[in-house]
């Protein structure tokens, strides 16, 4: 073909000529499928119009079609990570989520249990109090707040966090207490075990017992949220669908250990640790030697179980005194995230992880504001840490955020007894604060198994000055405080816990939780449309499964079969507490 | 030109000939300006082909544009009106919104006074129980979640209405007690100032006294809330700006009455009803029959005036059963809609008006929750009517509702004393209830008034059975609460509020405010992203300014060379009730 001249205006009237057949063909071909061809210097002036008007009209196309694709992805105001490219007929471009083929995506979901509307203005102003940071600083929660979710579940107005998690991890609501089962004790498959089997790489972070509600809803499907001798076993592997889980990370090594060994708290002899490595292949790391040894996830072989404590992880404002015993929701959540991509690198399909800031929940049991908002700004560091790994992953991610219930009936303002009510809360008490009442019981606790035989104003004057002025910053204990914490030791961290929210003017409603409506945070993106706005827990579960394009409807038609014939366990108790899986010990001790 | 032969294949290669040099220059002309011509049966293959490209091309632009255009007014996935056509040129559809060029517009504003989010699973979960819906069943509210406010004032955490609605009317934070002033009792210009100075038409619309903070916030600038006496006058046009309102519907008759009339409340003599009608031409109603005459807004002269109540306008609770005396919510909002739309029928600017569910705040400081879910829904009925209005409506608008603060740290879930947490709370309680706490107060003031020598015990049965029994609808009452009620009248309301709160397991944390971040509802579109997701209060009330196109800044520096050289009022007392502008008397006293 000849060369077009470089002088020849495109828009030049020339006279008509014969045209090569051969490169007649080749145009229509390209016209057929879309690719402009070089222009021939022989073709008419009606042509080059026609051309320059194709050409026009498809950059526009072109154009058009860019600007639609990021405003698809970039709908959020806030700043979210870059849109991954859609592959060509990829139908999440604008389409229905479920579809057989899919780019590689992995999933984070992050749950902060108990955390309710009300902590985000406590910790907000929290932060802006003690960074010194302006009346409008915001956190990064704040910056990706994308809806809320309405909690209820089958039997109650108030869910607790079994219900709440089989939402999530099923898409359906339950009982108060089911572990992914439903009403009726039936198991329904959740979107981890789904993911598992399609191939994706799989994992759970808690700072509390990793066989606790939440992590458990994931991973295990028993008709109580107290079986957990019993979650333990399934986590590993041991239950109906073999293993599901690839990284295990948290609290709760209590439960691994059978009752002949220190730190057991089973019911019974079983090894779950040696179970797990010997018959499932995991790896397993027990202190924060081990978890060091992960280096931040880039030296992990997958399964990997890693029990950084007997049960809970400590609250972060008494952690990061112990940071040599015990690593961080956000050290654990960047080990994940680093070992699940490294794991997937050479995968078409990518990973689901779920991070739990587990004991937000806790704090609010407690009504301990102070250990909430280091709770909450922990919980909001690991959000941004998972924001981060998202930006800079070469895969296409989403990372959706919420919680299961609002925990304690939390309020930014207290009216005291007899008083008008005061227009204001103090984030300096909170401030003044380097331990949390659960810690100050346990050291309380502690110094009395020392010296039984103390007097009582010994007592006094020790917790005045140990617990209260050092470890809580209050000046101003009251002697009726003082004489309460000596007196009824047993009710020791309630006691600690009133004495900092009165002072800072927060109000709480009850140790139990509440049904308000809780946030949902995500990175944004068109996907994550679909949970915008106001929608029922189960919304936010249905679509963790559509995301991934799983099918948990086949997990549970599997596990029906497998359940077929079992005995329901019934409660030996009816009480409330331990219905709601809340054990009545937490009131009353501490649990590190 | 000849028509094309229906059996020639677009694509066929046909012999070339000569063409006609008239009909080339119509279609170099009709490609130039992207006009398809019919094809000629005489053009080349390549032409048919180029032509074809180009016609595809072109209608890809079509498309994608069109879908673009919609994305662009619809990327809300909830149910809103269908978004009005956008004018060429019209540069909200992409860019700022300040701009010399607008289409005719109305925005209404909703204010929910006090309403935080726990007001709304608890009026939700009320509606299911009473109207027997299921579990799913949401308000229309929920429908239209658009984001949340952050509400702190300049001088505290925690903010009072004056403040809260200065950031809405002037877009500017300010210190609790501010009627559109601003730190150092600087004024400010409002939206409303600025909406009637650019020819659109404004109202006020709310269940309070129309001089209450929030109104106030609109149409006039004081040092304190308190300054009622001094509100009522420049709402009425009696100030630095003149005249700005168009309508007022609501209730504080007495601060329009002077001081030698019944049923005035003010300090003066000062007949403010008159100085309306003689000085400024304001049409008056004051009461329900004058209401009616105003046939729903279809029989409405500009401006008009009017006040249905001499103070509050009963909780709808109460309210309902005095239909004849009292308008709704509703109905003055359904009012205050139609008399705005036919008043700017012939204009080229809108209207914007302000509505508040004033007394759900009412409630909240009461710790009323049985007189809350109803003023909830009739905000949410209002809510609805609002949207049903913009869908009929000829005219671009939009629907934006937020609080300025929640009220009373309401918790959806109460421990008793000494008790386990229970895991529920109980709508039915609140059912049963069919009158607030307030007019049960105002009951018993009423007997004790009608028959003060009457016995205790005679007190206590008829307290039970005609205001506890029958009005309150519990039937359990222990002899302590009847006891309270009798001997100490003065907090009847207080105890009431209660006696319900207790038996539904409703917690409250204080009769005051607290600083939750509140919800932000919309009708949705374009122009409502600048507001979603988490925001400042301050950024809600820029969006009104910036959605009307009006120059508050312009109306402030007017106000400031006015205001020069003026006395500061300053606070007769630092008590902290009245700073926040809520006078003690209504935690003692029934008010209607």
């Amino acid at each position: 073909m000849s060369p077009r001249s470089e002088r020849s205006p495109l828009l030049a009237d020339r006279p008509r000529t014969s045209e090569d057949s051969t490169r007649r063909a080749e145009e229509e071909d390209a016209a057929l499928h879309g690719v402009p061809v070089p222009l021939s210097p022989r073709r008419s002036a009606r042509e080059v119009i026609l051309f320059t008007w194709a050409l026009l009209a498809t950059a526009g196309v072109i154009v058009l079609a860019v600007v639609l694709q990021h405003r698809n992805s970039t709908s959020d105001t806030t700043p979210s990570p870059p849109p991954p490219p859609i592959a060509p007929g990829d139908p999440s471009a604008g389409g229905p989520y479920l579809s057989s083929k899919r780019p590689k995506r992995n999933l984070i979901f992050m749950v902060s249990d108990g955390m309710g509307p009300a902590s985000l203005s406590l910790t907000r102003s929290f932060r802006q109090f003690t960074a010194s940071l302006p009346a409008d600083d915001v956190l990064t929660l704040d910056r990706h707040f994308w809806g809320t979710s309405r909690t209820r579940s089958t039997n109650s107005l108030v869910t607790d966090s079994a219900a709440g998690a089989t939402a999530f991890s099923c898409g359906h609501k339950s009982y108060n207490g089911a572990i992914s089962m439903l009403p009726g004790h039936k198991p329904c498959g959740t979107v981890l075990e789904a993911a598992k089997r399609k191939g994706f790489a799989t994992g759970l972070v808690v700072t509390t017992d990793v066989t606790d509600a939440t992590p458990a809803c994931f991973a295990a499907h028993v008709d109580w949220r107290m079986q957990m001798d019993e979650i333990a076993l399934q986590e590993v592997g041991v239950g109906p669908l073999g293993r599901s889980v690839d990284l295990i990370l948290g609290g709760g090594r209590c439960h691994f250990l059978g009752n002949g060994t220190r730190g057991s708290c089973r019911a019974d002899d079983v090894d779950v640790v040696r179970v797990a490595r010997e018959k499932f292949g995991w790896g397993f790391k027990g202190d924060r030697a081990g978890f060091d040894e992960l280096r931040m996830g880039k030296n992990v072989s997958l399964p990997m179980l890693g029990l950084f404590a007997d049960a809970d992880v400590p609250f972060e404002i008494d952690r990061r005194n112990m940071a040599d015993v015990y690593p961080s929701l956000s050290e654990m959540a960047a080990t994940a995230l680093t070992a699940l991509e490294k794991a997937t690198r050479d995968s078409d399909k990518g990973f689901f992880l779920m991070i739990e800031g587990s004991r937000i929940d806790h704090a609010g049991h407690f009504n301990d504001p102070a250990a909430q908002v280091r709770e909450v700004l922990e919980y909001d560091k690991t959000f941004k840490t998972v924001l981060d790994f998202l930006e800079k992953s070469d895969t296409e991610g989403v990372l959706v955020a919420t919680s299961d219930h609002e925990t304690g009936g939390l309020a930014t303002a207290w009216q005291a007894p007899n008083e008008l009510p005061v227009y204001n809360w103090h984030p300096s008490v909170l401030a003044k604060a380097n331990a949390s009442a659960e810690y100050c019981a346990f050291l309380l606790h502690q110094h009395i198994a020392a010296a039984p035989v103390e007097s009582e104003r010994s007592l006094i004057d020790w917790i005045n000055a140990e617990l209260v002025v050092a470890r809580l910053g209050i000046t101003d204990a009251l002697e009726a405080e003082l004489s309460a914490l000596a007196t009824n030791p047993a009710a020791a961290n309630p006691i600690f816990s009133r004495m900092v929210s009165t002072r800072a003017r927060i109000g709480w409603s009850t140790h139990g939780h509440s049904a308000v409506d809780v946030n949902i945070y995500s990175s944004g993106g068109k996907a994550a449309e679909k949970i915008r706005g106001n929608v029922e827990n189960t919304d936010v579960g249905r679509f963790l499964s559509e995301y991934l394009d799983v099918d948990v409807d086949e997990i549970t038609r599997e596990l029906e079969d497998k359940f077929q014939g079992r005995e329901v366990v019934e409660l030996k108790s009816e009480g409330v507490a331990e219905v709601s899986g809340h054990p009545v010990e937490w009131l009353r001790d501490a649990r590190i």
